[in-house]
């Protein structure tokens, strides 16, 4: 038994244990004890937004090795219900998959797509996007829907905000998401020993001293982990970064740290850089149904004129079996030709690659050489092609 | 080594061997031994328009067993081109498909897709129904496209006649259907040893008579294989079931038949009972996508409101990973929420049915019991869902 395997048994019954330390930054590997399974950090989730990651089945994100996915509780609410997921028993039961789920509060949805929403101090409502029809989230129902969902984590509901409000604005969400955390978590506590982990949301704006404030309200209530929200909305990556650093610095080392809506590899390395342990992001599945794959050197812009009939693999250094069989001038003819294969071997792909990406990075935790693999990384990535 | 297996063995470089005969019915189990493998008739084909079958990987049709695909040399010909294919040494190396492919001329698809067309002696002019360019189809053009294309089976460009003609029109598309498919053989014979099999294509409309002669014509020709073209085109099961009986009737028994362009288990029956060998449909796939199974007892409308969060496998008898792995409520809900997913899985589904059903319809061959099979079969078939 080596020395990882020891300290992650020695770890018993914690959720997560720091098991190696980067030392030149604050990189760090970890695994999360959830109810489905171990998860080793850093870790990037595919999102599921429908119960369903898109355009790639549960049986290859079981051989691509992911064991952790994200769901989206404002989709699930809609359509199919709570009542239908309830009747399967949680989404796990609903969408067959027997890996961890974590699931989102639904705020983020509530402010980004919903056409018509309206926040009190008891809680949000919102229309619809589906049909128009009236809802109302509180902190409460939220956590009891990730209940009924079965998450495995589960955030509270909290108030985003983007990028370009005022001071006072800001203030005034961080204060109400506060307040929710609260509610969350007294809600949370009842629901017993069986329920999924809750997350608390820093949140802050761009304002560094409401982040700070922010940061030490979210960690008063002691929640198994902390995640920081409000970024990778539109902001400069110098802001981003700047604000991830400061925020990152003022969590308590032994807790699970969370970033959300990061993934591109990039943001990810600055993150993990950052001592960050968990990412989510619809990102690479999406490209991925434009045409435009990751690779070792940049990304791949299939519908690109200059890769017609181009007779080589995607990414020559990738071992997925899309990278192993099909050529670019293929991959290009699929999307061309409107063939939903395209779409299905590039969102496999992607979600290979990032799985691979990560793997490297925890790698480079372990040999102490994270800034090494960040630099080559980087240096490597010589444009779109 | 069982009996089949010794038949098979003595069949020697021979296209096609039958090697059972069910006796009661004129059913027959064969076996084509074609450039890329063996294939047990009678097969369904998957059909692969865009050099892909839609939604289902290639990974996916090796798994589910099929050993023999079509392709359509209209879409691939316009799009991604011929001289793309070429530099990929053909369509199994364009695609990665290790296995047999069989094409068809485009004829088809001239008649029904392309926005104008004009049929000379020389051959068929017709504009894209892609960008609108102009093109001219010749026999001679056909086949050596198909060679391009690597072809383990090769199609003759005919004359496709919509029911409801006059005798003269139907007339006049055979006199030009054989006079094209002796075209068609001269260029064959020039390819040299390595080709594709060329097959003949039986045209004559709904005109009993024209089908004799049409027969006998292409029979003359003595090609490896015999297609039945023209049927499934919009006519009554009455009138469908009348030709094909007819049609068989004539062909010689150690030929491989074809009948083109039939896809649900009903007419498959029909057909291998009047000897058929060869069936290629878009029906499984395309009614797939649209969220309607093949099961053991009729089909299942995923989109009917009954189905709402039905906690049952779409087909309790059906082995498949789709099966065996979620429930009707959840393949619903991919369909009601738009997700790929849902094709994707509905796609397998359906390809793995039929390839299990054709199974079975050979095993009641080999075991002298076609008709019964075939009465068993329909009588559970109770309706849609």
């Amino acid at each position: 038994m080596n020395k990882m395997e020891n300290r992650e048994r020695e770890a018993g019954g914690r959720l997560f244990t720091v098991l190696e330390e980067d030392g030149a930054t604050r990189a760090r590997l970890g695994v999360l004890r959830l109810g489905h399974g171990d998860v080793l950090t850093p870790v990037f989730m595919p999102v599921g937004t429908n119960a369903a990651v898109k355009a790639v089945s549960h049986r290859d994100l079981e051989e691509i090795g992911f064991d952790l996915i994200l769901g989206n509780t404002y989709h699930v609410y809609l359509r199919p219900g709570l009542d239908v997921i309830r009747g399967f028993g949680g989404l796990h039961g609903f969408s067959s998959w027997n890996r961890n789920i974590l699931t989102d509060s639904g705020g983020f949805q509530v402010f980004s797509l919903a056409p018509f929403r309206k926040i009190r101090e008891e809680g949000v409502s919102f229309r619809s996007h589906i049909d128009g029809s009236s809802h109302l989230f509180t902190p409460e129902a939220v956590v009891e829907a990730q209940h009924v969902l079965g998450s495995d984590i589960m955030m509270p509901l909290d108030v985003c905000t983007p990028p370009g409000i005022t001071r006072g604005e800001a203030l005034s969400a961080l204060e109400t998401t506060t307040a929710w955390a609260r509610r969350s978590k007294k809600t949370w506590l009842g629901l017993g020993p069986g329920a999924g982990k809750l997350f608390g949301i820093i949140q802050g704006n761009f304002f560094e001293d409401l982040r700070g404030r922010s940061a030490q309200e979210i960690l008063e209530l002691d929640l198994p982990g902390i995640a920081i929200g409000g970024l990778s909305v539109g902001e400069s990556p110098d802001a981003f970064r700047g604000l991830l650093a400061g925020t990152a610095r003022m969590l308590p080392k032994e807790k699970p740290r969370y970033v959300m809506g990061i993934g591109t590899p990039g943001y990810i390395l600055d993150a993990v850089e950052n001592g960050i342990d968990m990412f989510d992001c619809v990102f690479p599945t999406r490209i991925a149904r434009n045409g435009c794959l990751f690779t070792g050197t940049g990304r791949l812009v299939l519908k690109r004129a200059e890769n017609h009939g181009a007779d080589l693999p995607p990414d020559p250094g990738c071992g997925c079996p899309v990278c192993k069989r099909y050529s670019i001038g293929y991959l290009r003819h699929l999307f061309k030709a409107g063939e939903i294969l395209g779409p299905m071997l590039a969102t496999y792909h992607n979600l290979y690659y990032m799985k691979s990406f990560l793997d490297k990075v925890r790698e480079s935790i372990k040999n102490h050489s994270f800034a090494g693999f960040k630099k080559d990384f980087l240096s490597a990535q010589s444009g779109e092609r």
